[in-house]
């Protein structure tokens, strides 16, 4: 009987602990949430990174300044250290504005709109013309042979999937073409390929993005464009009127060689593990073609607002929490390998990297690279975060900056913000990706959430053989 | 031992059946989404719709396109009936722009953006200026009294609280300023009213809205305009710099006789229960600013879609499925009244209604007014929505114009899509409640999750006293 008393107010006990745990962590995100959707600083941040400095291509001037300027923020908010870490990033430029025409049989033109695909070289001077082979896809550009492909123009056509729910798979499934085309395309002697662009809407904007040319010798490399959807839908109801249709393009971009920039990095020094670090983060460069609002001037102004957030609170973080801004995530990863191969070098370990890089759009979760007994630990956090109508909690990727640190940081956490994807292909890439496609809200809710995870995982994080105590599932 | 091995048959029957069961549901269900994403219908008639018609406020000739081409539409998917019911509705006029600017002290004006509330009257033909008192709201208002708010234009100055997750929410803790705001102002002899434009933005659209003088007699009744909220908040701080500011208005709005307009209706019979009905709607009329794309022409043509959808499937209802466009929502809800009344008349059971009022934003889920044992089965369904990022089912409001069919329907389950809400307040009501706001994808995704429900309610929806033995959970 005293057995039986004294278990009971045992668990007696735990169910208390762990309710006055549940209940200061509710309290403690409800803060979070008000202070970043009545006070927050992000969107002012946006507007002036969008607005004020534009688009942030790697090794432009654009993303000079936003190295600079988003290093004298973090300096504003008291942190406890700020600093540039140095890394070499490739400089490809556009030139002049693209042109390109569709010439059908009869000698009449029509202009489409296209731009040339990251990393391409440029055509000849006075630009290419040839005729047209449209593929679906790489396998059936292979099936078709030198002799269907050589001198002529590659027209990848593969539509996004418009059934898949999910919009990062339907790009997936089709973003081969634009990286890759070039390459195979030029194997089989093609001229030129241009690639519809990757995204759902029907319109006239070109989306650009990077490619490569693999490890094809430089005398076989092939100018490679993106064309709106409306260009090709165009192009491919003129080439089934008549197959002869040709096309013209003319681009002057080119690679020039490495530059220096920097990851731009701001720390809030962890009073419990000051040498175990937690990092969120985002991409400072973006592509040249709009601002860079959701691609990824989002995911930026949201990790600086972060650490923002967590000083406005007042919350003194147990682990050592890193704002990183990444450099060149778009053309190259080397801003998020240079910080993974320093750490690792400097033997600084992480436990835990979130990155937002999916847009500034309405936050629905997070996806994780993770371990069972930490995405356990993360599934019993749903509670909590449903109150701000966040569901989404899978195992899936995480972010492309924050892989390397995967490497030599055995047993880390990795995640990434996934807000509502639907409008995201319309803006990527291209050059309606602009401030004005922004909801202020929606934008705040990322952050905030953002601050949320980094709380708890800050508080419950299951590190490799060491089970916290403090865990709410206790 | 044999009664133990016959426990077990059955239950692996039984399990084999509903796992039979939520397989053909799942099946279903992916067919629908897969018909709305790739082939779906509801984006070209909100086209349509929004910049071929425009906007469509009771009574205006818009709202009387809206009425024959929608029945058009319907007629031309083969459903077994379609109709125009009859109603009166209200007529309120704009008449021209209206005008206002604010007066400092040292008689500098300053141009503001207003709207007419939807049933103001006008001002006096010469407009109308007086000092200012601005309060947070009516009780701020009462407190005053007469002494200090006798001959001026009242401003109510509350904003929305931006702390609320559910801008639904912070919508209905400002409202009652804009409704009822220019009666209980009149009451205390105010010459007129201004209240903040209801939107989460601080930008330059005012914000309309229907307005109401209760009992008031037609002597006391004053002007009632919206201000957007720059310019409301431009007010608030010259009325601090100088109390003695101000404020001109000039509006020619006013009311004129009923007209007869009509709701729009379409029925698929059922096969199985030809006499019972499910209902989903939405509101054919809109206000006048902009061209009411989400507010509500996104419920009407999600509505359309989704008899369309069952149709292109060939889902064939037990239920009589109706489709109800409702006329005037907007200012007098005499759709949904009339609709309700005339299935009361003609003995109508009507056992489940949905509507569509709140954007056509990615959809999140619905809300349920309903009894325990329907909500019960409809969580049991929340593993079918579950790909297609539905994960919202709480109890709550349904939508306005099916409210009146709970009188005479005793047990019916009402419901209404949940979609995102962030960006919702930001367009309602105002000149930016436009086509280009809405998103292809998400209109279509809320006809698909839509049209998943009715099918599922269709075939699992728990009658007042019957248990139907089709449920998934048996």
């Amino acid at each position: 009987m005293n057995n039986l008393r004294r278990i009971a107010v045992i668990i007696c006990i735990c169910l208390i602990s762990a309710f006055a745990k549940a209940q200061k962590d509710s309290i403690q995100i409800k803060q979070i949430y008000n202070e970043a959707l009545t006070n927050g600083n992000s969107y002012q941040w946006l507007d002036y990174l969008s607005n004020q400095i534009g688009s942030r291509l790697s090794g432009s001037l654009g993303a000079e300044l936003a190295v600079e300027w988003t290093k004298s923020q973090l300096d504003s908010i008291g942190l406890d250290k700020v600093w540039l870490q140095p890394v070499m990033v490739p400089k490809w430029i556009r030139g002049a504005t693209e042109y390109a025409y569709i010439e059908t049989g009869l000698g009449e033109t029509t202009q489409v709109p296209i731009c040339a695909l990251g990393g391409s070289i440029a055509t000849p001077p006075n630009g290419l013309k040839a005729s047209v082979i449209e593929v679906k896809g790489i396998e059936e550009l292979k099936a078709l042979g030198k002799d269907k492909v050589a001198g002529k123009v590659v027209f990848y056509n593969r539509p996004m999937q418009d059934e898949l729910i999910e919009t990062f798979r339907a790009y997936g499934g089709c973003v081969d073409q634009r990286y890759s085309g070039a390459a195979e395309a030029a194997k089989l002697g093609a001229a030129g390929v241009i690639v519809r662009s990757v995204t759902h809407s029907i319109d006239d904007y070109p989306h650009t993005g990077s490619m490569s040319y693999g490890d094809l010798p430089r005398a076989q490399h092939i100018p490679a464009a993106a064309i709106s959807t409306k260009g090709a839908e165009l192009l491919s109801t003129l080439l089934k009127l008549n197959p002869d249709t040709k096309f013209y393009y003319s681009m002057s971009c080119r690679n020039l060689p490495d530059v220096e920039s920097f990851n731009v990095i701001g720390e809030i020094t962890g009073r419990e593990y000051p040498n175990k670090y937690m990092v969120v983060g985002g991409h400072l460069d973006s592509w040249d073609l709009g601002d860079g609002s959701h691609d990824d001037g989002a995911g930026v102004v949201q990790s600086m607002e972060v650490l923002r957030l967590m000083k406005a609170v007042g919350y003194k973080p147990k682990h050592s929490i890193r704002v990183v801004l990444f450099m060149n995530e778009e053309n190259g990863l080397r801003g998020g390998r240079k910080y993974a191969a320093e750490a690792k070098k400097n033997n600084e370990r992480h436990v835990f990297a979130l990155e937002s890089d999916a847009g500034g759009f309405t936050p629905r979760g997070f996806s994780f690279d993770s371990d069972d007994r930490n995405f356990d630990e993360v599934l019993s956090w749903k509670p909590l975060f449903e109150p701000y109508l966040i569901h989404y909690f899978e195992k899936g990727g995480s972010g492309a900056d924050i892989g390397p640190l995967k490497e030599g940081n055995k047993g880390i956490v990795l995640a990434g913000l996934r807000p509502d994807s639907q409008r995201y292909f319309d803006h990527h890439h291209a050059a309606n990706d602009t401030f004005d496609a922004v909801n202020k809200r929606e934008l705040e809710l990322g952050a905030a959430t953002m601050t949320s995870l980094i709380y708890l995982m800050d508080n419950y994080i299951q590190k490799p053989g060491i089970k916290m105590t403090t865990s709410i599932r206790d």
